[in-house]
């Protein structure tokens, strides 16, 4: 039996004394963040799968693990120590978790109804009311996922969500993250967090909200123009905030905030209490209070403890559109983090094609020099998400991330498909550039350059304020869908201000989604990335990504004009474009890029270094 | 005291009879026709205001119209005549009809609670309790129009819509329409009533319907293959139908179906019955009855006479979209009936080309002249809409239709927009070109290639399976947003097949209207309209229109790739065309379309005519 099959019983011994029929087990954290610390990582603990996203059911008879495309070969081989089941996301047959709980459900109803002599009630209580319940961590989860299980499974069931049963199983867990926590001054944020409260207790008043609940780690950090490195990626700190009309508590390890932060903090009425106080406290709110609280955001364990006589407000938390609009000062240290990013990307851009076939350079090694020359850039914090170096047909895998398994050499050939970005000071940067390291095939250059037509008729719109990402998205896949080519992904995502590389509201994409619509207007000040891309599987990759500002161009008798600044700074690789295909319009705006990014760079490069930068910006 | 303002006497004293506090008159029939018969022009014989929108609202101390911006004009002359108050819809300042009536009711409330020694009680019926009744139609209104007034009024009102008190003031009111019925036969329509019926009973049981509803002209004509002339423009007949999953009734009047008609309903179990009995046999339909019935297309009268138990399944009929997408015979049709349309609109323009500044032409002349050519055209049934012939600065205002009062002489300059359409026994067109008439400024040259350049760009779309007409639209609008111009409507409607000129659900169009989105799918065989514009305020009109057909052009592995074809078959006037502003793929969709035009029409030209064809469908 191996130690995963041995941690799964202990907690079946739990389950039994707590009447649970099935346990779950997420990847979330508290706060539903994109990437969580070692104390969340109990789904790794229990079943020794590490992917980004997985969940387990435990029943009695039997585990399994539900996990998408993108991990079916390393979950199969991490799981073959077990006996846990994988249940591949996505393919045809496979049930989901509701489909496979009623069938688990079911099968118990009928063995109860039926009598047998080998049934094993050390194993499995019996069930006699055919009433089950389904536990997990109510604070891994969001509202909706509640609901679509008890929804679906049609069977008396309840819900056991107040504990988190792997904590008495779990030996030596990691402690829960306590970093310190750093702060922005004004230079950097443009704006103090006494007008961000002010502005945020503005927009609870217009929709009568006496309190907020605000679990999100990025929207407190800019609320409170702190950050922190809590979570990997993303500078943020665990915490939470309940917010009144006067003053606020902030939920979060004390130790991590000096001094001077706890005086600012006293001096806008906000006092830190200890991290899980939260869940005690919010039971204790005066049931004549309209709380504005996020269901979308909000964990299901916070929202089932409000007291029922709250009026709840569930609406999008107003900070989310706040944060979302980048103030001028913002704008302004953005273009800088892109100068800097732009100089060590181009710099990096440089070192490949200079030594290509020359010495060896792996997938993993080429992340490694990159990252180099971000650090060497001042003020650079850190990777703002894992970097996909993705050599060959490695590109076509939208989110690989080389391993050393995975991890092959780079040849004198094909395309390198480069994903990464980084916090500075300044903020955050998010570029991809597809790489030409040797001799193309035809199809690779058409590719290419339908891909790179699609991000440069984008970047160049020109539209009426009210427009979405759902309206500008075809402008990037036209070229494609023009040739019978498409992308599985969107085109762009909202992107955080030294905060998460993907932060919404603001997106680019084309899919209406069971009659829910982005109907985010984008608005001036909103950064999004423009990335489309095209991938033939086992053969090449290709995403050309900049990121974009969006800015209002001029107002009309007719409206208000708007249109976007291309932030990132990095040369297309010329030598993948098959010019015969651009429109005369197309090239212009290419060139124009390009000389863009010469004028910006040139003054950082020197020798070789500029007249190569000469060449990979030349007119076309 | 005029007419108009006795007629609104006697009214006054019925809504005193009633209890009625204020009383409205609209100007739908009683299934939401886009034209409506004289029988139907209430609120015309009460206000003399021949309009094609307005809304007139009589209390005890005033009458008040609401109109929009196309109408201000007629309205103020219309109206000087009598006491009736304009009320200007969209103007600031202006009350919406709830606001008006909010104020209304609220000075009687104040009065009443007043002694007021010139209270007029014969006028004014006094109101101790402070509740107060809006009469109407019901048949005339839908439910969205009661459930406003009803939500926006915040006082205790109730509604009065069981009656039609204009019926007995208006002396000699014209008899309801009750022209003969015809049959399109399979070759035309490529379905049978018995295939379309069982169609309509298969998407009832999805919904668990054991009966329909249908309300709408151009529904229920198409359902029976039948058509009428009941309805200007619209080839429908006045009628309900109340359909179960065996049999159906067919409310209209008996006399307008030929013998040979009544048989084959009557083949498919289909009973006619008077066309007021549906007031009386909804009342009656079984309580433990499912019903399906579309509430923004049923009036509001009939919604609230369904017995109060039966269930209601308020989803859209689903004729909306069978009908919307035409079977292979039908685009056969509408194919043959383009040709025979082009013939006649580019045998127009040679002949407008030809003659202006030689004979004189007015907006008037040239409408009837374009009617003429139609009209010998084989299987011609009649204008598709009340045709727009605008010269000049007529061309800005989008609605124009030449008057007595308004038509001009066209002159050897500028612009004259005309759009027109046309019923064939094939099908339905709906068609605007610009001509130029003379002499152009630059900046009407601009604007003339900026819009088709739009109409270019849309119609050559190449676009995944799923795309609706939300995601299109900038297409046909950003070469105008790139200059900062834009027009002010869709870009283009759903048309249907010798049915409503405008019958949707298809669309084009980029504006979210209030969490509203136009979530139609393309589907193969919808036909929309193209139609963008570029008005200049009192000086001049462009608008470019072709029908486009939407088809499925291949299958990859990267989903069903769709496009459009194009029906319309007129050349676009090449003198209006800066082509500089033109790329190279535009200037390429230009000429495949006019080599197309000229190969479908040459057949029909000879002579000068051919010879003028081939210079008017040059290569540019």
């Amino acid at each position: 039996m191996s130690i995963y099959d041995e941690r799964i019983n202990q907690l079946r011994a739990l389950m039994k004394d707590k009447n649970i029929d099935a346990y779950i087990v997420c990847t979330q954290d508290f706060h539903s963040s994109e990437y969580v610390g070692d104390y969340f990582k109990e789904r790794e603990y229990l079943s020794g799968f590490t992917g980004s996203a997985g969940t387990l059911v435990i029943t009695y008879n039997e585990v399994a693990l539900w996990t998408d495309g993108r991990y079916y070969l390393q979950a199969e081989e991490q799981l073959s120590v077990s006996d846990i089941k994988l249940m591949k996301m996505g393919q045809k047959n496979v049930d989901t978790i509701e489909e496979y709980l009623t069938k688990n459900f079911n099968d118990i109803i009928k063995k109860s109804n039926t009598v047998d002599s080998s049934y094993n009630n050390l194993k499995e209580p019996h069930n006699k009311l055919n009433k089950f319940t389904i536990g997990f961590d109510g604070r891994t989860v969001n509202n909706h996922f509640a609901e679509h299980l008890k929804s679906k499974i049609k069977l008396n069931i309840s819900i056991y969500a107040d504990e988190d049963l792997v904590e008495a199983v779990w030996k030596n867990r990691p402690l829960l993250s306590a970093k310190p926590v750093w702060e922005l001054d004004f230079g950097y944020t443009g704006r103090t967090r006494e007008e961000k409260l002010e502005a945020l207790r503005a927009e609870m008043k217009k929709t009568d909200s006496d309190i907020c609940v605000l679990t999100s780690l990025d929207d407190i950090a800019w609320l409170l123009n702190l950050r922190g490195t809590d979570v990997e990626y993303n500078p943020v700190f665990l915490s939470y905030m309940i917010i009144g009309m006067n003053d606020a508590v902030l939920y979060a390890n004390e130790s991590i905030f000096s001094d001077e932060i706890k005086e600012k903090l006293e001096l806008v009425q906000i006092t830190i209490k200890p991290y899980n106080d939260i869940y005690i406290d919010i039971t204790k709110i005066d049931s004549n209070k309209n709380i504005l609280a996020d269901y979308n955001k909000i964990n299901y364990r916070l929202i089932h403890l409000i007291p029922s006589k709250c009026k709840i407000q569930n609406i999008q938390n107003p900070i989310v559109r706040m944060k979302a609009v980048k103030n001028s000062i913002e704008c302004d240290n953005i273009r800088k983090a892109h100068l800097k990013d732009g100089i060590a990307v181009t710099k990096f851009m440089y070192w490949l094609k200079k030594n290509i076939g020359k010495i060896e350079i792996t997938e993993i090694s080429a992340a490694k020099k990159l990252e180099e020359l971000r650090a060497n850039q001042e003020g650079y914090i850190g990777a703002s998400f894992a970097p996909i170096m993705a050599y060959g047909r490695h590109g076509a895998i939208v989110h690989y991330c080389a391993t050393q398994e995975s991890n092959v050499k780079l040849e004198k050939k094909g395309f390198l498909l480069s994903d990464t970005g980084g916090h500075y000071l300044e903020g955050t940067t998010d570029i991809t550039r597809t790489y030409v390291l040797g001799k193309l095939e035809s199809e690779e250059k058409t590719a290419f350059t339908l891909v790179l037509r699609g991000n440069l008729n984008l970047a160049s719109a020109r539209f009426k304020y009210g427009v979405t990402g759902v309206h500008l998205d075809i402008l990037a896949r036209q070229p494609l869908w023009e040739n019978g080519l498409d992308y599985n992904h969107g085109t762009g995502h909202g992107v955080g201000y030294i905060l998460n590389v993907h932060e919404g509201p603001n997106s680019i994409g084309w899919q209406i989604k069971s009659d829910k619509i982005n109907d985010i207007i984008l608005e001036e000040g909103m950064v999004t990335s423009n990335e489309p891309g095209f991938y033939l599987t086992n053969e090449f990759g290709i995403r050309h990504e900049n990121l974009i500002l969006c800015k209002m161009l001029c107002e009309t008798e007719y409206g208000k004009f708007m249109g976007f600044e291309t932030l990132t700074l990095v040369p297309f690789d010329l030598e993948g474009i098959d010019k015969t295909l651009l429109s005369d319009r197309e090239i212009d705006w290419l060139n124009e890029y390009h000389q863009y990014v010469y004028k910006m760079l040139s003054p950082y490069f020197e020798g070789d270094e500029l007249k190569w930068l000469q060449m990979a910006t030349k007119m076309i």
